[in-house]
């Protein structure tokens, strides 16, 4: 098999019109892309299969939520905060970058050439140096031991090496470098505007949603939401009530979000607007267990946990995720099971298993709210990118919403057996406080319902001692006097019928474009001694299109047929590509095959003397012939993956 | 059965969660909504069906594209200069309106009051007009003849009562008032802020469209884009190449729209955000024939042509498509052709035949360029709401484009025969041209270049009469001496084998939440002699869960052959809602008539002991017991449609 060209693959992209850069007329503009017949058609059977294995699969409650959402529902959940990255200026031309792949890039060309300078004599050193400048060159110039120490260690710091500036879910991390840090790093180490050489300003930060405002009077804000994670959050109580009061349970949402990145890049990796799939499983914080975790168990993931990423290791080890779990390398169950079920899925639509990996997030990679998180990354040509993010979000995000709007984001459990315990309760005769108090009431009583037991117990004890009254000191900065005349601290038997708790959310978010770019590369190939035949042998379920439809020639005796079987098979669901153009019959299939087309039909003339047709596969070129309502059922067959081409070869005639 | 009451139905659709105002917990906005599981399972699968019904059925080349969309790209559509409402303002408190539906109703609650008056006696009259003024109550004030027929003209004038405000497909009306006129409106009938009687501002332009802007600088403009049919547009080329050159053609695009309304009203009838799914059908300008139109001219259709309206009626006429078109009612078989298939699509979810119709827009309602329009109109409690336009827009938005991008937008036509034909054409020779008129050579050779024949000939006898030199006028206000030196005009034979053109485009446009509204208005009712007992009769294909799992009790007997069939009907793809809660088997039941989950499967004690299950259907609430086994198969088919209830009453043992 010949090397994988990226060039090559993106020439048939292109020319098949998989996807393309949106509004190119216009000039376009970076991290928009438009999806054309086979890619949109990939990516709708991706996400039909995203929604049999997990919505359909566990009943989840799937949602469709307004992407343009109010701007105090993102500064609650801290986006309008938190959500951004630093950039840098170039002086003179005002020309914007990204300060911490500015960094990144510089400081890793750099150690690329002292590393080539290393292997060159001092004349290639020289003659290399005086070579005119070329951008994106390595320029092989020899680091001093100290400079080369403190350029692996930003690199370290920052974890750049392990991709994490790919960085998925919306948690926000413990940065790595503030902008100030970043700061210092560019002006220590002399790094400049990098095509014309020119100083930098220091690192702003820029907000990464796309703002808006709703409404005639420009009051109102919004943004276009970063996730879809939010808009189902705010629709927990709704949720639980659908769902009986049950839990656990888990919402899902399939829809576009957006991110404007300062500088959108590799193809669909990195893009301004994305489809994504989501989906928030709510769990009782005490228990994490999956009911279903014992159908995964045995299911082996390749596993790159944090231990072995601490000791500076990429390579991955291999274990059930039963065993991983059991082991407390994974959290919990919950986890665990999502993991192996997002590995099933991902296996399913053709990524490799050789180049899917479930890589643990480092500490100072998560938030301070969670208890854990692993990528699934898919290796491409891009290197291995997280394609999908599971965390454990614990309590966060409903607790927040929680505290800002007041509606109880929250379950609420019947105890089979009563929680019965004894408790020092305070009571306030409201009769006679209130005329007391007046119109200080609100303070003192908020003084005293906010004290703990033990407090309670210290206060009922200086109102013993001081013959029913003491004084305190409440938050208005006066001193009241207490009395036992309106209030009676004393010990109840509180028995409690029902657990109030806020659940713990587990969020396996993925990246539609991310595993649909890296998804064709996993299936592209080229046959044997002929680079210009590329094939994309996408699973049949997967395949944009499933079939297609070819007259041997225009001759007239074909049409008939033609029309009679792109109708059969229009009943049967299956999406066909009729070619009757005049190009030869090998040159249609070759466009097949770049299509992905798993089977074509042809109808020769044979097909119009005893009424069979012959049915191509598209990885071994090998066809059999059969009666045409022999092939409509064999065909819908191996498109719903029930039988399979080897086993089909066998039962039909081959020719 | 009982009369419709709105508001039981919005009582259903909230409590089951089918839809619910967005960010309600932070006090909502108008305009935006969140599906819930019903909602969002009942969208999917309409799209689903239109996806099988055109894209598939019709080989269209369906994308998925931006949903920001750069400012140039709209500017030239129209979009940013003429895709506005005219607001007006409440001087003293702010508060915006949108002026024409302000006038609208105001002008019609006075017509109301006056038909209230003249039904009254004086008295009467007298003493409603001393009750306070309650907001929304008709005043009985009799208005003077003058006044009454200046109303109804403005009425009248502005088709207002044919519910066009209403409007979808975003083709430019030759509006019916301009602000100017409104403002005259509003000033002369004394028309004043509706809550408080302030007065208003005169009418001011208000742009629909949200705005945000890209990347970090701040400086390159986009907006969300107000429908989808820009981005089709603009893939043209890429298109036409996909489809091997061969005409005609449809592009297809499901997806979010947005479009930033004055004031949302009506549910999800007038929205902010909405999913829309739009057909461009491009077409030979001369050739507006459909290979395919034979297999739906009978189909009848519900017309509201223009003559009908003209004449100030609303009663359709009944016509099979084929005698529409062929009595030019209909204006072309392509736009026939996609009439007879909304048709087909929209009785199939199961919208009421004799409450959908088809009205052709009056003169005044189309664009100067669209040659014929049609909505598909439904009727439901709002009215006969416009939810799917079919527009016939020329050759506009891809000449547009072409000029503004130099990207041509035009089909190349191999001809069968050559075209050949004489003309009349100009020779310049440049060796001599340019030196002559050095700076100004273009100006006189724009001049020259942009003659038609008639006045090439002219210009040929000029220079005869002047041996050989004549004088022009050119662009920039000189004249300049042209002499047959350096240019010849002569009859030239021209043979052409291919013929370019820009084809025209047909939209239909469908709006799929005002579809999905109108169809649970068609499709709610109560059971005869309770109305707490509502049904929603979703069909099978449509409906949002396809089958109910209920074990008669939570008796642990039942509980793995409930999960047993769970998995069985999950492998089949078949979405079910298990309900194993403590509620009565009968409550159960109702539940699930209220979600349209047109069948259920209950477990009891027999199955337990012989195996078999019970299938009830929601609408007739009718029972058949048989082998689970059965029970699977018979589900199956009647959630596919290929067998009726009725059909499987017969075949199975009723109970």
């Amino acid at each position: 098999m010949t090397a994988f060209s990226r060039s090559s693959l993106e020439e048939l992209l292109k020319k098949r019109f998989f996807y393309a850069p949106s509004f190119q007329a216009y000039g376009g503009v970076a991290g928009f892309y438009d999806y054309g017949p086979p890619g949109c058609a990939l990516q709708s059977n991706i996400i039909d299969l995203w929604r049999k294995h997990f919505v359909l699969e566990e009943e989840m409650l799937e949602m469709d939520g307004a992407i343009i959402t109010l701007a105090d529902v993102l500064k609650t959940s801290g986006h309008v905060d938190k959500f951004s990255d630093w950039m840098v200026k170039d002086v003179k031309t005002g020309d914007i970058f990204r300060a911490d792949h500015l960094v990144e890039n510089v400081i890793e060309t750099r150690l690329d050439g002292d590393k080539q300078a290393g292997l060159m004599t001092e004349n290639d050193a020289t003659s290399q140096n005086d070579k005119k400048k070329k951008k994106g060159t390595v320029q092989a110039v020899k680091l001093d031991d100290a400079t080369k120490a403190e350029y692996e260690e930003i690199l370290a710091k920052a974890n750049f090496n392990l991709q994490t500036n790919y960085e998925w879910e919306l948690i926000f991390y413990i940065d790595n470098y503030t902008g100030k840090e970043l700061g210092e790093i560019i002006s220590k180490h002399n790094i400049k505007s990098p095509e014309t050489g020119n100083d930098l300003t220091e690192p702003v930060e820029f907000n990464l949603m796309f703002e808006s405002s709703i409404g005639p009077t420009g009051h109102l804000k919004g943004y276009l939401r970063p996730e879809t994670a939010q808009g189902q959050f705010l629709n927990f109580k709704k949720f639980l009530e659908f769902n009986n009061d049950k839990m656990p349970f888990a919402s899902a949402s399939i829809g576009r979000s957006f991110r404007n990145e300062i500088s959108p890049r590799s193809g669909l990796l990195r893009v301004r607007e994305f489809t994504m799939a989501e989906i928030e499983h709510y769990v009782d914080p005490n228990n994490k267990k999956h009911a279903r975790f014992d159908e995964v168990k045995d299911i082996k993931l390749s596993l790159l946990p944090r231990h072995i990423q601490s000791e500076g290791k990429t390579v991955p080890i291999e274990l059930p995720i039963g065993e991983a779990v059991e082991k407390k390398i994974v959290d919990n169950e919950t986890l665990g099971y999502f993991l192996a079920r997002t590995h099933l899925f991902l296996t399913m639509l053709g990524i490799k298993y050789d180049r899917l990996r479930f890589r643990q997030h480092m500490p100072n990679e998560m938030a301070h709210y969670a208890c854990d998180c692993w990528d699934a990354e898919i290796q491409s040509s891009y290197g291995w990118i997280e394609c999908v993010g599971c965390a454990d979000r614990s309590a966060y995000d409903l607790t927040v919403h929680t505290n800002r709007t007041k509606e109880k984001l929250i379950v609420r459990e019947s105890l089979a057996e009563p929680l019965i315990y004894e408790k020092i309760v305070l009571e306030i005769n409201k009769k006679i406080f209130g005329p007391k108090f007046r119109q200080n009431a609100k303070t003192v009583e908020d003084y005293l319902t906010n004290l703990n037991e033990e407090q309670l117990e210290a206060l009922k004890k200086e109102l013993e001692d001081g013959n029913g009254k003491t004084m305190v000191s409440c938050a208005d900065g006066n001193q009241y006097e207490i009395s036992s005349d309106f209030l009676t601290i004393q010990k109840q038997t509180i028995t409690e019928h029902v657990r109030e708790y806020i659940p713990n959310v587990i969020e396996p978010s993925f990246g539609i474009g991310r595993i649909l770019y890296s998804l064709i590369e996993h299936v592209y190939w080229t046959r044997e001694g002929d680079e210009q035949r590329a094939v994309l042998s996408f699973p049949p379920r997967v395949a944009p299109f499933k079939c297609l439809l070819v007259p041997l020639s225009n001759n007239p005796a074909f049409s008939e047929l033609v029309r009679d079987l792109s109708s059969k098979l229009r009943k049967l669901h299956i999406s066909i590509k009729v070619d009757d153009s005049s190009n030869s019959i090998g040159r249609r299939y070759s466009r097949n095959d770049e299509l992905g087309t798993p089977f074509a039909i042809t109808i020769d003339f044979q097909s119009v003397q005893d009424g069979t047709v012959t049915l191509r596969e598209r990885d071994s070129t090998k066809q059999i012939r059969e009666k045409t309502d022999t092939i409509l059922q064999v065909l819908e067959d191996l498109v719903e993956e029930d039988v399979t081409w080897e086993e089909a070869l066998i039962k039909y005639k081959q020719i």
